[in-house]
């Protein structure tokens, strides 16, 4: 099945998802960023199938988020190595990470942690404006018209109607 | 074809992941996050199949992130209204948006920016560490077992590997 594709849509959460193509890509990215860099280690540790492993490898290379560097010759073998941009992604993933520890761990608590080394505490993501630094909510966040949503579309009265309020 | 289920995984990005279940569930959580909360205006809005529209809302009740409030009856019609859990995910949101302006953008800018209304700025989200609210990032949070993390799993010398850096 043709899935829809979100790349052009003016809206900045589409285009990540249509980059991110399916729910493995962010735990390949997860893996990588844990130096987990290696194809037989990925496939080991996520127990995905080769081909779909492939697959995603070759998107995010593609996509400019992992850099594939040689650690032996004949045959030749690869590192994944993650980006600027693949390594900023990990704060998604940290985003990601928290709203799933606190509404998805049950009793348990939250099966990761992590340690900050800049504070030295066992802490969580927090996100916060980067204007003020207070929390960023969908209370208190108005979406508003930016500089690259495209002209054609803004001057629709429901669009321009969204991003009132 | 049935896919991997991640509910299961002790990580709370994959059991996130899991909840979701596909890229449209973000997008309609965005939507009803903006306001449009009704079945005819979110499909018109995200051009989406009637059907999987209805399946992805049905998955969000029963997982407690919107909750159905009816705004006629004979027949009856219903807001879909986000819960606490439900509004909490436009951190994430957030988050991927941040990410998405500024490594997808191009030279056109973010199509969208956000209006804080705590410091009335136009302005864009941060991960920053709940202990410290300095930057969160790959290279200063570490990842440790969480209280939640299985102890029969935690045991393991390929587990435990991955926790230690």
């Amino acid at each position: 099945m043709k899935r829809t594709s979100f790349a052009h849509w003016p809206c900045s959460i589409a285009r990540t998802m249509d980059l991110l193509g399916d729910w493995w890509t962010p735990l390949v990215l997860r893996e990588v960023s844990y130096g987990i860099q290696r194809f037989d280690a990925l496939q080991e540790s996520l127990g995905i199938a080769r081909n779909t492993l492939s697959d995603r490898l070759r998107r995010l290379v593609d996509e400019g988020l992992l850099e594939k560097q040689p650690y032996q010759t004949d045959p030749v073998r690869y590192d994944y190595v993650p980006t600027e941009k693949g390594r900023d992604f990990y704060t998604v993933l940290l985003a990601m990470n928290r709203w799933g520890d606190r509404w998805l761990s049950g009793e348990a608590g939250p099966p990761v942690t992590h340690y900050h080394d800049v504070c030295g505490q066992e802490s969580h993501a927090k996100v916060v404006c980067a204007a003020c630094g207070e929390p960023m909510t969908v209370e208190n966040a108005h979406p508003r018209l930016g500089p690259g949503y495209p002209p054609h579309l803004a001057r629709r009265p429901e669009i321009r109607a969204r991003f009132e309020d």
